[in-house]
């Protein structure tokens, strides 16, 4: 399977996804600093312009990273980093989609509009007004985790799930961009470095 | 199945979504509106404070859309809404993200900027300044959606998926509170007839 790949967040927990897996991904670099992901080429692969994208081994297109893990789950479902049952799947599914719309989603438009702006304000809308706003929000988010996230070593509990992933790749992306994990977050600091130490290359 | 219910776009997709998969689900009612779903009772089944919840058979709780319907989909696989081989569940999560990202996120932060102001302001952050962008980014969703979807009678398919239900109920939503679907958008005001006819109570 190939990877349109590029810098960036999503396309690393994509990457970092596959390979606990042990999924052997073919990677294709797209220069989105360039704007290569809004040329023809690119947006025939994936019209929203988003990277990574999946190419399977048939020559299929899945976007979204949402989309390709769970793909790269039922295909390999060993380690299970989405669940296991039903139950234990929506839970891991719950909390993924609340880092998502607390932390995942406030931070990138936060980037957006201020320390991305430049890059971005041409290809998409921007929330300038609200950029304080927004990183308050993921101030806000990461506080929330850090209170109510259930797990011990890692979020949801003693086994790593895409929930660490995402929140791990999120995590360092934030701190380059001036969005860090609040200091106050005694707890995912000792995660993190639980992470970094497993993770880091 | 017992589901925490409110008014509001995303308790009525999972209403929906149980409905044509013929789930019973026993309601009971959140006041949303007095803020019940911000006090102690209601957070103990969701420290998110968000409605719907699912609690299952065994009391086991599950929140946030995506993973209620995902766990509905698993124990219940017919009718298929989320597809029914890993390929056609990847098209379906992807376009279902993509919905999420470019119409039903910014529309629930554009109306908590504007219309739903006084009911949100005090109880989460509001991006105030950027009402009318957040609104622009749902027209230029729904403006995408009417170019690249790839469907004819449902948006991807012959199939009516979970896509069409969470599209349907936030295309109802924001014509509830002026964000209709734009009036340029012919193939989504035909298909939006076909859902009227199919589930309009």
């Amino acid at each position: 399977m190939k990877l349109y790949n590029s810098i960036g967040p999503n396309p690393r927990f994509v990457r970092l996804f596959a390979e606990l897996k042990g999924i052997p991904l073919e990677l294709q670099e797209v220069d989105i600093i360039a704007g290569e992901n809004r040329q023809q080429d690119f947006l025939k692969l994936n019209p929203a312009g988003t990277t990574p994208v999946l190419e399977t081994g048939s020559g299929d297109l899945v976007s979204e990273t949402t989309a390709i893990c769970e793909y790269l789950e039922a295909l390999h479902p060993t380690p299970a980093l989405i669940g296991q049952e039903p139950f234990s799947q929506a839970v891991t599914r719950m909390w993924w989609r609340r880092l998502d719309l607390m932390v995942v989603q406030p931070m990138t438009h936060g980037f957006r509009a201020a320390e991305g702006l430049d890059l971005f304000k041409n290809r998409v809308v921007c929330f300038v007004e609200s950029a304080d706003e927004l990183k308050q929000q993921v101030v806000d988010g990461w506080r929330w985790f850090e209170k109510y996230s259930p797990g011990s070593r890692y979020l949801l509990g003693d086994q790593v799930s895409v929930v660490d992933l995402l929140a791990y790749c999120f995590a360092e992306f934030g701190e380059q961009v001036g969005q860090p994990v609040p200091a106050d977050c005694k707890r995912l600091h000792v995660w993190m470095q639980t992470m970094l130490t497993q993770f880091r290359k």
